[in-house]
């Protein structure tokens, strides 16, 4: 057992299991970092007060920076017998600094010491998820779409043919969704504030004016975000017992982990057999203990599968708020393995099919092959005859008809007599419709999309 | 069973089971307004393509403004024998101008109709449920604040009394919320882009400059919103098939409905005989059929349950989106139940709240009974002691060692002889520290907080 | 406003919001004829102690059988304006009986008579939804699979070509779900005690031995479930405060639901133009209001879809019951909507696929192109080499490089000359090889299935 | 990267980040000891086909058994290099006996084998969760019990006093739930079917009869579970494909989690000043950094707060399972955390719950003070008015008022004169009702639990 930041009323040890349960030290090493921040703000705010003279406050200073090298170069490494991350960087220092140590407890509560360094991972977190992996991604799809661009494939709506499409578009609305998931971490990102000041619930005796903090020069070179404000609070209960935050960002993940599940599931129907539009990357795939022949897309499978994993985290943090009094619970400690998790698992998966996505091949004789059905053009033949001012309701009538005696009678449409055809709709003219099965004739002539 | 918008290539009906089991007219009629301004707006774009002529248009448009007039004063309603509302009003129209209603279907698909009228919905709904419901309450609890401006109550982390706070900041935490939760709404209600061209994915052949909508004058003053511009899709694949606005709305929802769980449960403690702090309006208890004493905080307790109802929603339609091939699937019918339902819940939940709050009473005496309890001094008394030069940790110790031994004596510390309390410090002047004992005095020495 | 059964200790009147929103009648009328049931017994119990004459309680019974009569006909319409059904068949019974109905007030509870009820309707739609809808799907893939149980198909892992299956297991492995779905409810079901005397919270003044009802014979005409022994309850806070059965039925629930939504994949998968395994009859599908050839499995799409719904049901309820003190709280009237949501969901899904599959077709000539595949019969090339007295991790990789080579150069492996197999194993025998591509043998040969 | 199952057929490494992505050997090590198991197993049956000699079998099943004791004894370090556990354990058996351990892949798959694993380990850990734990704190809950056998509290419905009760049955109410939990789990472990097989979905060329193993002898002396029983597998494509035993475990444990949840909150109400019901031993809290004074219930409050962590693990396997088409599909190795995570919360619960309840101290004379409150009585005094001839609503009545004027008039209803109680009802007599206002005489007239 290590050093505790609490005590003095106490005449008995903590039982060990409950040390154990309570203890958050094996998950919250990520926010070291951001508490060796908070501390050197702290640090500063005590000096303006005049609680720490200038050379308490250098020295102090001093030890912090260099412990964020240390996080920063990979060196630093926790001591898991404390209780939480905060108590063992506290421990550290004093065990650099001595008693100086013990004065960087004035004004200051954990809770608040929590929260900040948990607002600060999550503006830093968001930030490299959309510079690094999001957009690791977007390059690979749009690098696809630029490769691919001629390839026209079957539409699909409720998996069934629909209308012929451009192999880009289909990518672009994958782009779309991710240009949203981005704009939307953004957006939760900007709104959370980084304060200081709640003290446990009360705040504390230092005057508001003193938080306003700049983040130091020799913070910023260490590029965690930008330099940024620190503000007072100006709810210090309602600060102690906000997690929207970590909602909002679990939420937003949970949306991009959907999207990534169908994008996944398009690229494990198209590489079946019966598909055969696309070609997984072997690096990409896994075999079968058992039958050789096996090349499976495992990948595809556990982004599809983990989206659960995401919607679960949402599930266990929103549960865990649920009726909460005020202000600060202990219960809200189970914020952060779900907050951590999801950060990790959707980065893995956008980073893994940003190199699948970068070396998938399609199978362009293939996806031809499967535009030579007819149907996929019925709905060109509608605004034929509606070209010819037969009322649309009427025309699909006229094309559903058509269809089905072409599937009944196994015989195309391309390859009916004119005779035939009239009989339909004596608007037909064989020779103008046979054009209008043709892939880029379809595509070209659907003209009302602002790309 | 009531016409469709489909079928000449079908020659069974469709079983009477399955019919029922995907209609979704007995849910999708709060849809019926925006469906019929969607109609419109294609009138405008048909015409403005010489689809429809002048006259035609007019005359359309004319039947299309009667219906939602009619819609708006509550004298519609819709045939349950019908697929949809979509349809409904599509023959209610037909039933009125006859054959020149199946114009409308050109270039036009349901799956962009759906889109269209329940983003219109969800736009329309988010600014009813800021500037009615949540604006209601906060005004409930601002009106609550001022009354009791004076209260000082014990502040409660882990529901163990910490330190003296100002009623006004307890409530002011559940502004602090319902704030954020304005603000996410407008968030996310702003970037909800209102487009039409998408067909059933592949666009249309009308132009897309042609889909620039202002809508029109007449519709503004069915006060729908603001008068809002409708574009054409950049993405007709992404616009059928993304419901992100639905996930979006429902974890915001979920978020209010958490909070509103949180201000419940505080207000069912303290509404027990043990607390006591305050009284709830009889108006808003119910009783016990066995026990005649019985008043009991039943829609309080209903505000707190309800919050799984909302996470549940939001899971419903996570779930339902997962690993779904682009691009529509009917799966994606099933997001307007717990779209609807999240809605209402929450509104009833706000209303119900916002009249519990305004005839709510503090118990002002008891409350100041609870505020003898000399431990939330405590933090006070090492503050005191800092201000005395001794270290924060240390200060911390002496005063644990006091509550401590208070509590193991049946001693309060202020009835300590002088030379007890120099025993744990002798920097303790005793009258200086029974001043501290003062929830006034300890509620002011908090200035750190910028309200 | 119609009467309560509570009040007198109240001299306000309900806010008419927490009416609306605290009442329940609007769903839980499906509780009326448990509800009956329950004061039937009631009226038994209070004639035991001689608190009702044996006329009262002949009175009592003759009205409540005519309104149990009356629901089980369909000429039951509860009054919505009552709080629930409980009071409202309290009313009803006080309308024909006068004061005497009073009477059946004494040591009775809402609490414990709304746990009755639910427990007796859960029962009993345990049994139907087995009876009715789970044993006629079974019924329907049972008669499927007899139509067809020489179909052999590709067999799946990761939707990838594994070996080949006879289609009746791939019906069969439906079945085992639903067997085991059986089981389980079976299994909920009976460890659900019915029981009687808790009071609100505390008891009766009744003796237990009184509580010991053997439910009448006359009700066993209504063929509610098999008569059912009613007893005292063993503890009466947690009687009124458990809702563990609920939860575990709406989980049992949502794995029949997963089990159906994995169906419904398969046959959408399987009816895509692509794969072509399946044509679903048109009565099952629906149409596309713009393209007129679709044929869409929506049916299926919504069974996936459900899924979803029941999940966010179960969720619903879990989050609900967490962290409720002891012992009834208004919360828990939350319980009912997602019961009887869940089982309306997943009887109607059972009722659609029960008719789905009994009129769905095999399109046994495309499969049978499917199996044509050579690399469904490499594992069975494994197992030849193992029987000549290769080890199997070597005989995997001989055939690994085998099919390797085959894709890469375009040519079967039936096509290869001896020369050129040897070169992969020279225990290759040319003409022993050629018969193992052949999906009945290769079925043939697993042994090891115990059907 | 270690050695691999599978890979004859690939040319190409797998991309490093997908090695990372895909592997499970970081969590699926609790499978060692099953897999082990299911390997000497293997042993016996291909023995029994002479695909192995006598003298072969022995040779692994040797080494085999070497490897179960390090396990058991805590010797065992899976080389995280490797894809999975089994994979680990077939290296290592490799490095033993060399090409021998090459045989073992005979008729065998990991779909099997992991299912096998995972089942075996859920028999185990069910045994293991009743036996120590939950029985565990079921005897501190029964030692409290008789610690206390005493006491009378006030019972709560809606957290409002309700009538005085046992603290006994409000333990026992906790006893029922458990006992439930240990039922429920008893029955789920029990439908467990352990079988072997199915390959990796269309069985293996050994017949089924070979596959009827009773496990050793040797084994048994491990004290894993009972000698069990293999069989072959019924159905080889839903043997791979079902999961349903895991979701059905996480439901338990989550109803488990959410009873304890409860247990939580009610010690948490009970241990805040204002209750004062009970005192948390100090072993058992915890302290704050800032205010000296706090003793916190930090563990109750994780109780509390982990079931949401259940309910998301729920959450997450049933999303996974959603719509996947049959046989086997990697998304299914997302099954295993949120299963090792679920048993590993829920026994640290119990565990940490049994410790604090045994330390538990009940304030006795505080929750006398509480008994004080006259509504408790309330409803004795209907059942007075009742045995006195007035019909139970009618009392009823009569008491809410009364309580109404002793509220408004702040007077005990003991302490008003007789003929103000009469005013009330003439059949109240003064000398007979003051004795109702004494908890025992009202716990002793609650004669309807059967104990």
């Amino acid at each position: 057992m290590a050093k505790k930041l609490w005590g003095g009323r106490f005449s008995k040890k903590t039982d060990p299991l409950v040390e154990e349960f309570t203890k958050s030290i094996q998950y919250d090493q990520k926010l070291a970092e951001y508490d060796v921040i908070g501390s050197i703000a702290h640090v500063d705010i005590l000096e303006k007060c005049v609680l720490l003279t200038r050379k308490e406050a250098n020295k102090l200073k001093k030890e912090l920076m260099s412990i964020l090298i240390n996080i920063r170069n990979g060196l630093f490494k926790a001591d898991l017998k404390n209780e939480d991350i905060h108590t063992y960087i506290q421990n550290l220092l004093q065990s650099k600094v001595g008693d100086l140590a013990l004065k960087l407890h004035m004004a200051r509560s954990r809770n608040d010491q929590v929260v900040f360094a948990t607002k600060l991972y999550c503006k830093w977190a968001v930030v490299e998820l959309i510079n690094k992996e999001i957009k690791g991604l977007l390059d690979s799809i749009v690098g696809l779409a630029s490769k691919n661009k001629n390839i026209i494939m079957p539409g699909f709506t409720h998996l069934q043919h629909a209308q012929p499409v451009l192999l880009v578009d289909y990518l672009g609305a994958y782009q779309k969704m991710l240009r949203r998931d981005i704009l939307r971490l953004i957006n939760i990102s900007k709104d959370i504030k980084i304060t200081l000041g709640s003290g446990a619930l009360a705040g504390s005796p230092i005057e508001a004016v003193k938080y306003n903090v700049k983040v130091n020069e020799y913070i910023k070179q260490f590029g965690i975000g930008d330099v940024f404000n620190i503000e007072p609070t100006s709810n210090s209960l309602d600060s102690v017992s906000d997690r929207d935050f970590i909602i909002e960002i679990i939420s937003a993940l949970s949306i991009v982990a959907m999207h990534l599940s169908r994008l996944a599931e398009d690229l494990i129907i198209w590489s079946t057999k019966e598909f055969d539009f696309v070609e997984i990357d072997e690096a990409f795939c896994t075999g079968s203990s058992l039958m050789p022949q096996k090349k499976n897309p495992d990948a595809l499978e556990l982004i599809r599968g983990y989206a659960g994993r995401l919607y679960g985290n949402l599930v266990s943090v929103l549960t865990m708020m649920k009726g909460l009094p005020l202000t600060y619970n202990r219960d809200m400690q189970l914020d952060k393995e779900p907050l951590f998790n999801s950060f990790e698992i959707v980065s893995s998966e956008l980073k893994v099919l940003a190199g699948l996505i970068k070396t998938l091949k399609f199978n362009e004789e293939k996806i031809k092959e499967h535009l030579e059905d007819e149907s996929l053009y019925a709905t060109d033949l509608v605004y034929y005859l509606v070209d010819r001012k037969i009322p649309f309701k009427e025309a699909h009538t006229i094309v559903g008809k058509l269809v089905k005696y072409s599937l009944d009678n196994d015989i195309l449409i391309k390859n009916m007599p004119e005779s035939l055809l009239k009989r339909f709709s004596n608007k037909i003219v064989k020779k103008e419709i046979v054009k209008l099965f043709d892939p880029l004739v379809s595509v070209k002539s659907k003209k009302s999309i602002k790309r």
